[in-house]
């Protein structure tokens, strides 16, 4: 099965949906990604919150567009707490993303991340290994890195898909989206990714916030991987090193323009 | 009550104050803007420190110039050590600032901050939505972005400044300062600041660092919200987007000239 | 007993070697600092995962190359993890660092610290008022602050080395390195890294991935020492202020060679 391409339209049309709408993405993620996950949705036009607290998570995913859980620094508490706010978002069909760090490679959260598929997310978002761990296929990655390529994974991510109903993206070098029965290629970004910590994680709010649009949710998801890689090979152009990247993928996120994505 | 300007040789003189002073400011903030809101204070001369263990809170606050409770990311485990804090600045007399973040639109928060006005903060910052849920006028924003602007919140903080004895800054386009009998209005910075996390929680922080010092806190706090303004505005002349306004904005606040705020 | 200064051979070497081993760092430190210790790592050639609950912790710990703790934002359950960590490290002989910042100014931390001093760090990194706390010889600093400079800790700190076996860094305007019997003192950077925050915690990071290297540890510590110095020297030079020197203190750890060490 040979993946596709996003039509380039279909991207620059997401792109302005999701700043029409301007999505409330309920982020539960790890304490390395917060800020960086928050500027990035504001660079897009989207608007984060980070929830933590148990009762008020479950309060707050009902009103949010979409909610983000990235158990990248699971605790126990945190756990619980974004158990509560899957629920509640299931509740009132809130859509919600996983991204499952590290899972495969440490016993707690490979369990949590299991228990979690069994809540019907809208997406799952990981690299190769974590895809293939997930999917029950191998035991994971080197800490939160993939020893693995994402082609490798593309069975795995389709077998994901079509058990849970989930939109499962694997990404690497290119980024496969499936839905288990059609797959998107999303080519772009660049190795200087690799070293800033959370260009996977930020990538993950992305397409929560693109969850929360109409259409179709592969091209939404798709196209939130493509507004990423671009974004990101521009801000490579203008950067000297994994620092000045920073910056400059903020201002290429807030500064794409849909006919350059097409 | 029409609001006046504060005279730019205060704020110059304020600056200079603060910077002579390096206040200590024990900032218990929320996951998000932990960094940012260190470099703030450390770029305009102020000495941050984080600490969040209710027993060290509570041994801290006391030996800080000033503390800031945010209640951004609130668990209940903050909360407590978070009361542990305030009660022993309030025992040294050491000024504490609140930041009610998103206040009236989640239960537990609201029961917080409420709870947190009884004892005494020296300032309250928040913006529109906030201000009115803090002062019993409305229910809060959409998330934790204002649906209010702030000049239609300034009665609601003249009362709250008359009800709590705090200084309360309602902060927007422009900002208000009121101890409930004078009001000052600060103009400055600009929109490109709302794509920008943590943009009023660092605000928040300077306000704490300009409470520990002498003279009208009044004037003080309102000095505070000019540097932040003045600082913005200079970083958005220098920058192509939010993520190139980050370094620039801290530069200009450690560039910051009195001369340039009178 | 006057200092030695590394062979700018030496630390040309342990870059070199850290780059191809690329040692894959456990980090357990402070809120304020995480998202920097991860970047700092990357752009070196090293991999950063942070894992914090106690399970994982001790789980993870014995698959890293190197451990860090850092107590900055110490709390009793992350005290609790910690503590895990350290045991299953030494273990599984992985070696692991102790960054104790604030030590003595607060009991809990300055208890937990000197608890830790038991399990065999095998580096030990502080400000002078830090390395003369954790000594014994005095009781702490202004807040993270140091109000001590760092020569006049150096017997503090070759007493700490003798008494714990720990590599023991007192760092400052020139950093000093000591095994208890020889020191090597290490100069460069300037007082703009004074005003960022973490610049101290994340050179505990790289100390840590350097504790990973085979050959001299004193030595792959001072050469961590001078990769930091280094390249913040050459941030300094290309940034404005503190805001312009993040990411230009990244990219030049990205950048760095190992010929401008030597």
């Amino acid at each position: 099965m040979q993946p596709d391409l996003l039509p380039g339209d279909r991207a620059a049309a997401v792109l302005q949906t999701l700043r029409l709408a301007s999505p409330l993405v309920h982020c539960m993620t790890n304490d390395v990604v917060q800020s960086f996950t928050a500027n990035v949705l504001l660079a897009l036009g989207a608007a984060p919150a980070m929830v933590t607290e148990a009762e008020e998570a479950a309060q707050f995913s009902p009103q949010a567009s979409a909610l983000l859980i990235n158990i990248g620094t699971l605790t126990a508490e945190r756990g619980r707490a974004m158990l509560a706010a899957v629920q509640a978002a299931n509740k009132s069909s809130t859509p919600w993303v996983l991204d499952p760090v590290a899972v495969g490679a440490l016993s707690f959260r490979t369990q949590f991340a299991h228990q979690l598929l069994s809540f019907h997310p809208a997406a799952i978002r990981g690299n190769a290994s974590e895809i293939l761990a997930l999917a029950g296929e191998r035991s994971g990655g080197r800490g939160v890195d993939s020893t693995d390529d994402a082609r490798s994974a593309l069975p795995a991510a389709q077998n994901l898909a079509r058990r849970t109903g989930a939109i499962v993206v694997v990404t690497g070098e290119q980024d496969y989206v499936s839905d288990g029965d059609k797959t998107l290629a999303v080519a772009g970004g660049g190795t200087l990714m690799t070293r800033v910590v959370g260009t996977g994680c930020v990538l993950s709010a992305v397409v929560a916030a693109c969850c929360a649009l109409s259409g179709s949710r592969l091209e939404n998801v798709a196209a939130a991987c493509q507004m990423v890689k671009h974004a990101g090979g521009i801000a490579i152009q203008g950067s000297r090193g994994p620092g000045s990247f920073i910056p400059a993928f903020l201002d290429a996120l807030y500064g794409l323009n849909g006919e350059a994505l097409a």
